[in-house]
């Protein structure tokens, strides 16, 4: 028989797709669990019971406190959390909103971001930045963080200045696996060459870029293109696109990429193209920072 | 009781998501009849029977011809009719590819174009093309036809010289329904300033252009922004895209607009407001025109 873990506190990290939970105490991880109850599929009464199942291994008698960041604070999440204005340091000691887990958890909910202009939002991400700059004391510059929506944060003095996000991700898997795209874009493979050369054309020319997305199609039908071609040449016509448009945030600026090796390799290649110096860091690493400073701020300080 | 039309042969206009057909005597059309059995549903064996349900009415005892243009003639439809590369008259003689219509159909498919550099196809639209020019003998301009994926078409001396495919209609159903977007964009609706406003920003700075998609939803969460609001900015924006790279088919030429007035609308607007004057006419008319030019060509001519 194990020793069972008991949790001093609980870190979640809820996204749209997954559900994962850190046990902790302190600064210290005793267990991690992760599910695929994202709360893009759970309905409001659906959140408790997800996060019961998952972490219900760990309680013990008492009440057990909760900190998590992501879409479970969303209009359409378990509880709405207010968003902070920009300019404004990524984590607040106040504001949090409380959710009731079956009078067993005490879960509070981080608050996003939003900039009134021009018009964005952000939930979740404002936890991996605090993270990055608690694991980076003093960072200054701009903040990449690849996802579904892409985010680009501007970081000064330890408070977000401003940011803009980017829908490329979700554009991409749209196009690959929906429009007509899907008969010639491979589901996987990569081709070096062909990212950099629609990378290229696309930030040369981004006014040329939406009479070449149909030319994926007709490469396969008269030439055979191979479908590993394809999705780089996709890849590199929406990551070129971005790119043109958030030059203001990356040119001439020390940028840190924070993500997975997917979803990151696009970006830190093409900034690599042009020249640009690139710091990576974990996600999941800057996440969980990022809970840990927020129980600090939120839970410890106040008391 | 009402007279049996009989038909003489039959004129099919066979879509991804449309089959119609006219009851043909010479280049008189004696009934028309619709339904939705797309190319784009159907497997290779549907294809016969779908047809004779829809103009079952119309046959006498003989075999009836039947000319058909579309998705019909595409690798994923009834029979592939092989590609004829521009420079080329949207029809030639040659190259129909034949269906067998259980014995009581004769059925001709229509060829598409194929261009080289850059890579391209169409099919369907060389017979709308044909159309008009048989209504509108010894015009030469360009050609816009929209729809799920809209064609700019560069005609001289009754040949298309070339063309090129923008999937922007596509793309907009995708991000209005499928995307975050749709949670902030309208089903109906529409907004004129808005429009305007969007498609300017996207030809004066179509590398901004990535930047603003996800502002529809966050000045829907932020701000309020109406749901049709939203849906003209999307048009506006991703519209704004296509002009801006198809600005060598359009700017100083004599334009002429193929198709319904809501996938037209956009366009219309999008060319006047840059002073370009368009010429609009009516879809169904220019494919029933092109689908009688066939027949004179591919028919009646070789015999």
């Amino acid at each position: 028989m194990t020793d069972r873990v008991q949790a001093g506190w609980i870190a979640v990290d809820w996204g749209s797709s997954r559900l994962r939970a850190w046990a902790m105490r302190g600064d210290t991880v005793l267990d991690r669990a992760e599910s695929d109850a994202g709360g893009g599929s759970l309905a409001r009464g659906d959140f408790g019971p997800a996060l019961n199942a998952l972490v219900a291994d760990w309680l013990g008698d008492g009440i057990t406190d909760v900190l998590a960041c992501g879409m479970v604070g969303a209009r359409q999440g378990w509880v709405e959390a207010p968003y902070r204005a920009v300019p404004c340091p990524p984590l607040g000691a106040d504001a949090t909103a409380v959710a009731d887990g079956d009078g067993r958890l005490l879960v509070r909910v981080i608050p996003g971001l939003k900039q009134a202009s021009p018009p964005d939002v952000m939930r979740g991400e404002e936890t991996q930045i605090a993270g990055f700059l608690s694991l980076n004391p003093n960072w200054d510059g701009v903040i990449c963080l690849p996802g579904t929506h892409t985010k680009w944060v501007q970081v000064s003095a330890g408070e977000v200045v401003s940011f803009r996000t980017f829908m490329t991700g979700e554009i991409f898997a749209l196009l690959g696996r929906h429009s007509v795209l899907r008969h010639s874009v491979g589901e996987t493979g990569w081709d070096d060459a062909a990212f950099a050369g629609a990378l290229g054309d696309a930030m040369s020319h981004p006014e040329r870029i939406a009479a070449q997305l149909f030319s994926l199609r007709a490469s396969d039908l008269l030439d055979g293109q191979r479908p590993e071609t394809a999705r780089a040449r996709l890849s590199g016509l929406l990551t070129g696109a971005e790119l043109a448009a958030a030059r203001p945030y990356w040119l001439g600026q020390q940028i840190a990429v924070i993500g997975d090796r997917g979803p990151a390799q696009p970006y830190v290649a093409g900034l690599q193209a042009q020249g640009v110096p690139v710091t990576q860091a974990d996600a999941a690493r800057a996440t969980l920072a990022g809970l840990v400073a927020a129980r600090r701020l939120m839970v410890e300080a106040p008391r």
